[in-house]
């Protein structure tokens, strides 16, 4: 097999170049989907692909496609790639490494000379982040057939702007069909945004599915009153009925099952003011476990506590599940490829389940499916003080470079 | 004794023509301090004031005076009214009753051709909601002497604009000294903001004084992650730390004192995202009771409790106690004055404390000075659906002209 090599300068360089655009001040990237800093990061990553020589296509929900052909025009390609787009103020190596280090891939093996059986395609999808527009894996969602595209041209932001018309205003609104078309199966690299390879002292982690999870939205409604004058009896206070269920999430994971992890995110409290009762609190829930049953069991504890404190405090409440995602198992084929193309390159790794939600997931959905993870350290993720060890991102490319070749000959 | 009939339709048309200014589609009023609604009321109150031939003064911090010289030219005056400043979108009734009921008086003394021996002294204090700018009782409390004039004229609001530079804006930076200048005695009407005297099924509360309390701001900080792998052992979640203090404060007043209250009122939570864990939590904390041990003590336990929640979830604080006043008590023979006023009004009156903060706090440090209030329906204040019954009010303001009439005499 032709050696093939990692051009660690040109990668670092473009890593560098990339997080310019929308870079902050304490060392993170503000990029969220559609906005004028994501316009302008697609607008490299084309160029990027073109230089490349790639066949660059955009699909009708902005999904970004640069495809190589393979020696076999007929065979179905080997897909893989991330996100470039980011939390607000978020962090330079989410997404980023997974699509950079693809390039790198395709790059390295044309500066070798290599030519794959099947066509490779790295892709960038739309909307992962998922923080400007709801639901989040929006792109890969559609082109997976689980969003309607109509649906989700449609969905705004908290300005009331459609997706399909910021779209169109960066540019992106491409004419490709959004769906799959001769995938052979699905590849991605991420950092992990979590604190187990770290723990471990790996450099890689061999992803073998990804946590379900349910995103729950709750509303509590009692009477706002002056602090003073209303006596502790009379109350109905939002925010200790909040406080109740906050209390709930963190222990119900003492007993709700080994993985299980639950975490009240976002909370909006009115009138939130000094002397004033709240009247009125939303807030959030967030629980995963890779056994979908425990996190079924998870959102009807989380109801019945809910039901609860407002019994307890006198409350009126709102309750809905705004999504529920289940838990993905990978392709066992392809997850051995990874494990293999790890060893090839002679790096420690460790098997591992993703508790955050990934691309992947939907793609698994369509196509043989896996991933692999580069330690965060100390497990820091969607803040601009993420990190990854440059090492062990090169470490990352060089294992999905294996896997790639691996699993682009016939 | 000469009697003296309120003009009640004059009273009832002032009122309502007063609460078209700033209202809001809901009933209520949003005239906070220093707001061109602000303004507006300041406005058409002082040219009531003219048209009742009261002589008029604005002092150095915008509190507005309305005088009707006595028999006595030397002799002490009776200082009355309240506030004409909302809360954001507040109600039509608090504050606004004091100042209009005292209006009301002196018009109906002068229909009688009544004058009292000594002078009579309308007041509306600046700024004694202190929702804009902080600390509230801003103007009483200056004229009092407990907040240097310098100092209130440089708070600011949230955009950073001064209290004094706003005050020139809306052209109430009065040349007349902010400082008492010959006070027999502070009488105040105003809604009771409690439940206790519709529970008592009474229209009049003879004030005997005003609870003591403590406002705490606190901060948590712990650290953001991801929501799905970041496993519960290794966070640090600044919410869960602000559920154990609020359930606290919820709680302390179980054991804490009989008429101890304790609200968490407002949080704000950052980064304030559905999958994020929170990293920073400020909120506030605000204890009363009309027994300054006990809120010495709460604020104690308070503080106690925030540093063992922080100890429990990993985090580092911040607790700061930004106001504290001491309970009054109010003067026994202005009490009596009110509660004879009462019963020569014919009218079934309870004696009370007040829950909630008063410029008569600030007063009573200085003459003489008591408070009667009228019934809050259901209780509810500092909202738009804050109501009053019409006769109550009517009440209220005949109790105040006889206990008015009482003092001015000598």
């Amino acid at each position: 097999m032709t050696e093939v090599t990692l051009d660690e300068r040109r990668f670092r360089e473009r890593f560098d170049e990339f997080n310019e655009i929308g870079a902050t001040e304490a060392g993170g990237v503000d990029r969220p989907a559609l906005s004028d800093e994501n316009e302008r990061a697609r607008d490299l990553l084309v160029e990027w692909f073109r230089d490349a020589d790639l066949d660059v296509r955009v699909d009708r929900i902005g999904n970004i496609f640069g495809r190589r052909e393979g020696r076999e025009p007929d065979a179905d390609a080997v897909l893989f790639g991330s996100h470039v787009d980011s939390q607000y103020n978020g962090g330079r190596f989410d997404g980023v490494v997974g699509v950079l280090g693809a390039l790198e891939v395709v790059e390295a093996l044309e500066d070798a000379g290599v030519v794959t059986d099947r066509p490779l395609e790295i892709v960038s999808w739309s909307n992962e982040e998922g923080v400007r527009f709801q639901p989040d894996m929006l792109g890969s969602g559609v082109y997976a057939g689980e969003f309607d595209l109509e649906y989700a041209l449609g969905v705004t932001d908290d300005e009331g702007k459609p997706f399909g018309e910021e779209l169109e205003r960066i540019g992106y609104d491409g004419d490709a069909p959004c769906e799959p078309d001769g995938v052979n199966c699905y590849l991605e690299l991420h950092v992990e945004q979590g604190p187990s390879l770290e723990d471990a002292g790996v450099s890689v982690g061999v992803v073998e599915g990804v946590f379900g999870f349910s995103w729950m939205n709750v509303a509590f409604e009692g009477q706002a009153n002056h602090a003073g004058p209303t006596p502790m009896h009379m109350r109905r206070d939002a925010l200790v009925g909040t406080a109740d269920v906050t209390k709930a999430v963190r222990e119900l994971t003492a007993t709700g099952g080994a993985d299980l992890v639950g975490t009240v995110g976002s909370v909006d409290v009115w009138p939130n003011a000094i002397n004033v009762i709240p009247e009125r609190v939303a807030f959030t829930v967030d629980v995963r476990s890779y056994d979908d049953d425990v996190v079924d069991r998870a959102v009807d504890r989380v109801r019945d506590e809910v039901a609860c404190a407002a019994d307890r405090e006198g409350l009126e409440f709102e309750f809905e599940e705004i999504m529920r995602l289940e838990a993905s198992a990978f392709d066992a084929d392809c997850i051995e490829t990874v494990a293999d193309a790890a060893a090839a390159a002679g790096c420690e790794y460790e098997r591992l389940v993703s508790g955050a939600g990934h691309d992947a997931s939907y793609l698994n959905e369509i196509a043989p499916t896996s991933m692999l993870f580069v330690p965060s350290v100390d497990g820091v993720s969607h803040r601009e003080s993420e990190f990854t060890e440059w090492a062990d991102v090169v470490t990352g490319v060089e294992v999905l470079l294996g896997a790639v070749r691996e699993q682009a000959s016939t």
